[in-house]
């Protein structure tokens, strides 16, 4: 039934006619509705919390592990997105990787460009270490911009001197703010999700003038020497499948433990979709898995 | 957050622009995708049977009492629908009724007109007999057409002196194929599934040339003397809740038990929605008292 599933999910995303170019509060909007499909199972446990002055909330399934803590850094361009958008990702994630996700509303472009996302992030990792977790209890995990943040945060914890997470999960990561991927063009025609002039313009936003090969905000032009070992996850119909390649390559050269699952047929964070999807519940399975086996006891 | 949820729900009823006169075939489909968005939790017990020569599923959730049933009958117009797009909901009310669900694919329009769905459905009954249900432990149930078929089934089974079920719950009934109630105009503006064309069209593919005004097809012209006892729900905004306020009021003059259950601002068999919207959980938690406190042990 699989292939169905996704063309009714392809049909939701792209049916309704989008403008030009809407407003960051109209993008939020449409997202924040497209959460209402995902609703979060009624036995989740939510705890919201100050996490280091960044607005966080504890999620788990029930019986999950309270001792092994995944930082979790939702997708949407630094612009759109919230805790509200990806707590039924966060919930299957807890339940995978039998550990307690913390989802965290860092600042959004454009109101709050570079490097305000990534400030909150560092703030949001030394809040978990505060709680008791030691670093290799804790992973790292984020979606398309998060994914990205994701490796932005490994970076800057690692120029800071500060003792790394125990593995990172980027999953379609967005790790490019230029955009040149071979994929963005040769992809084009089948990823109902992203295309590079809604890319490049959230990347404008967030970026507010700094360097698009600045390595915090474009991490494919970063050294990743000394990085934690990492599990790289997009789907091959992705614009963004090139990102997630280059990464890889780049993790690779840099000696950094990588692992790059391409997904046949999947689309952008199809992860989202995974109470409909049976590709996107077996995703975050190999995800948990990942992290279960490096993070914790 | 109700309000958000509802009209995200709307939007996507509305947003795919739907073609004038769409043949079953790409209506029944259109159903079977919106289906994909209702995925049924993965803990549900299912198991497929031939109910006295009608493909029949028997949904239960997790320790749900396996001794009272409940024969539900999916809506569509006649026309659309399935086992498949009603199992969430059928998830649902064996959690409310604590009762196993038996879901039946009967014969649609306009491949099988009038009166075929009420056949298979006195035969779905009467198949549940012979599992060894007495009749006080059964109830049945079913939204729009098969709350329609509801009415229908149990004026069969009086006038051929089968024992009725201990009760029965139309959710946003159809019973009347004419199709002149107030709110058929009154509230076209609002109502975002349901209008009069439609309705008309499929009225005319179930009828297929019987009488409109027929008791088995339109139970809004029976004489429900004898039935057991109803509840009867149906959301405000529906064009067809004239529909439920003339049952129920025919109900009660003609001797019958019947409650009435209008949800402010619902539409159309919101209880198919349950997964995302409260409203629709409260009805199905309504309807499974109602069950519970007149079917089985």
């Amino acid at each position: 039934m699989t292939v169905q599933e996704l063309n009714s999910i392809i049909e939701l995303l792209t049916s309704r006619p989008q403008p030009e170019n809407p407003p960051p509060a109209e993008m939020r909007e449409r997202f924040e509705k497209l959460a209402t499909f995902l609703p979060t199972p009624g036995d989740a446990r939510t705890e919201a919390v100050d996490a280091g002055g960044v607005p966080g909330e504890w999620v788990s399934a029930p019986g999950a592990n309270q001792d092994r803590a995944v930082l979790f850094l939702h997708g949407g361009g630094y612009v759109i997105g919230s805790i509200n958008t990806h707590r039924t990702l966060a919930y299957n994630l807890s339940k995978a990787a039998d550990a307690r996700i913390l989802l965290i509303d860092y600042r959004l472009a454009p109101e709050n460009p570079f490097p305000a996302a990534v400030d909150d992030a560092v703030a949001a990792y030394k809040w978990i270490l505060g709680q008791g977790f030691k670093p290799g209890d804790i992973a790292v995990a984020g979606d398309s911009a998060g994914g990205g943040l994701t490796m932005a945060l490994l970076l800057a914890l690692r120029d800071a001197g500060v003792e790394p997470p125990a593995c990172a999960v980027p999953m379609s990561p967005w790790v490019d703010m230029e955009g040149v991927g071979e994929s963005m063009a040769a992809n084009h025609d089948i990823d109902p999700m992203v295309q590079k002039p809604g890319l490049d313009r959230m990347a404008g936003m967030y970026l507010n003038g700094a360097d698009a090969r600045q390595p915090l905000a474009s991490p494919i032009h970063a050294d990743l020497t000394g990085l934690p070992p990492l599990l790289i996850q997009v789907g091959t119909r992705e614009t963004l499948v090139d990102d997630a390649r280059r990464l890889h390559r780049k993790a690779l050269a840099d000696g950094v433990q990588s692992s790059l699952e391409e997904a046949g047929g999947m689309i952008h964070v199809w992860h989202l979709f995974a109470p409909m999807l049976s590709e996107g519940r077996e995703a975050i399975d190999r995800a948990g898995l990942f992290i279960r086996t490096r993070a914790g006891a």
